[in-house]
């Protein structure tokens, strides 16, 4: 992986910088992120790391988490350069585009915005953390113990903890040396993968009783009453579609969860089933492999039009 | 890792061996001993590769798993040098020291046996399959893809696909060249946590039905009805025990899955919690942090007699 000269020139020669990275933010847009923001300190640089959204539960564990403001405002008298983590758009992160004056992008997500002064975007990099640790590697910054557990956390989170098709063997040796300089594996795993509540487990354990399978697509649903009943939120679902992907031949594993109206509808696939074709068709989007969209109607014919929708993409 | 020097010359200077690991294989046993007489047929060896039990339905991906016989007669004339992988002893591998007359042993389980006239016994390495890897490197092996494919479910299946605290960064960094030498990582992970059978699906269902929490034990309960009604077998249990784990501040989780007249009670802890000291008082064993006993009564004067000896155990 190169890292563009200009990239290395900015981040040395300017001052002042606002880190941003996107709404929602997972494990590798957090450690990513505040792992450049240690290093540029380390530099002796100014910087300000927002997220629009708090840091989830499950991501407290992160040193350097209390770094995150949830307000923009340091953006606003235009002496910063404003460094965009793992999106590659403003509006991702929250942020309007005339507030920013000067601005880099560090990303791995495919594109074809132009947004960015500099432009660094690998879409074959497993995760915005690789890229950040060449890039702290060219800039000669010394990577602390706190840096590498925010590095680690952002490849393990991306790459499904080193099972996904983007795990390769330059992604194994970069959690090599973060585990010499002082990330563990097994914390950061049970961190990431232990740590949910009772309720959180009870819901899930009804969420999968009402598991229904037809061609290949698995159905699940969770109600506004089984949140009720179990005293959890929406947060609570997160990684509840990957379940069924354990059963072997599903193609589609699909969590229809209620909202005010209607359903939110979280599609998950295998290999070459593109399941963004398919959220496109309600007006949502996503990935090949991972992808949504909002329907509004009841779940007998909510899950029929899915149904409907797979078959003509089975046939497309 | 050193690979002891009468190891490599044991393996030149020999020509037959039989390779033989543990009953009930499991992933490392299998492909660190699958790799190994790969290796040495290339050596122009004669191998005959046994265990005792079939390979289990969730490793016939494996490359080379039909190289091994249940019988062992090949072991009756005394030719060969037997090779014990993954366990020290020949009475786990289900064979009779009598009929052995040389052997080597091959192991990272901790002992204090002394079987074997080549001992080579690494508490440390995560996996045999680390060591198989250490020494096809000092034999000059050529390592193919499929003996890397072997090796890498080796490292993957002991090490909880890299998210137990034995990864260290020397695994990840085998793992990597594994890589490179053909192991495809979404591949394995695929094969080993993706292939359930619906009716193991349902199974799982109705056993996170049944949790139970008391002084941070997680308690499940699969019973002989269950599997009727779903037509799954105690095989299918594989791994139950790990899902209340996910759950904050458990520190056991127990899955009592009914045999003929009782229990059989599996047992698996967090960090410091040494669950093989409480399967001992039932007569059981294992390691600090998977362990497993049978005892035969009521589910619930089986759940009340393990609260007892965890309380015991925290007392003591």
């Amino acid at each position: 992986m190169r890292v563009p000269p200009q990239l290395t020139t900015l981040l040395k020669e300017e001052r002042s910088f606002f880190i941003a990275t996107h709404i929602n933010p997972e494990g590798d847009a957090l450690g990513s992120s505040i792992a450049l923001s240690m290093a540029l300190d380390a530099m002796g640089k100014e910087t300000v790391l927002y997220d629009k959204d708090p840091v989830p539960e499950v991501y407290r564990f992160l040193p350097g988490r209390e770094r995150f403001v949830m307000s923009p405002e340091a953006l606003q008298d235009g002496q910063r350069v404003c460094l965009l983590l793992d999106c590659n758009e403003p509006v991702r992160a929250g942020l309007d585009t005339a507030a920013i004056q000067r601005s880099a992008v560090i990303d791995h997500h495919e594109t074809e915005k132009g947004f960015g002064d500099v432009r660094w975007i690998e879409p074959r990099a497993a995760a915005t953390g690789m890229m950040v640790y060449y890039l702290l590697r060219e800039l000669g910054s010394d990577i602390t113990e706190e840096m590498a557990i925010n590095l680690y956390t952002a490849l393990a989170v991306d790459t499904g903890t080193f099972r996904y098709n983007n795990t390769t063997a330059d992604v194994l040796r970069v959690a090599a040396e973060l585990i010499e300089l002082g990330a563990h594996p097994s914390e950061v795993a049970e961190n990431l993968y232990e740590t949910w509540s009772r309720n959180r487990f009870r819901l899930l354990t009804h969420v999968l009783d009402t598991l229904e399978i037809h061609d290949d697509v698995a159905m699940t649903t969770v109600t506004g009453e089984m949140f009720e009943r179990t005293n959890t939120t929406a947060d609570d679902t997160e990684h509840f579609s990957e379940f069924p992907r354990m059963i072997a031949d599903i193609r589609i594993a699909a969590l229809f969860r209620q909202t005010g109206d209607g359903w939110k509808v979280s599609l998950r696939s295998r290999g070459e089933t593109n399941v963004a074709q398919v959220a496109l068709e309600f007006g949502g989007g996503g990935h090949r492999n991972a992808a949504g969209y909002k329907v509004k109607t009841d779940i007998k014919n909510a899950k029929e039009l899915l149904l409907r929708a797979v078959r003509r993409l089975s046939s497309s």
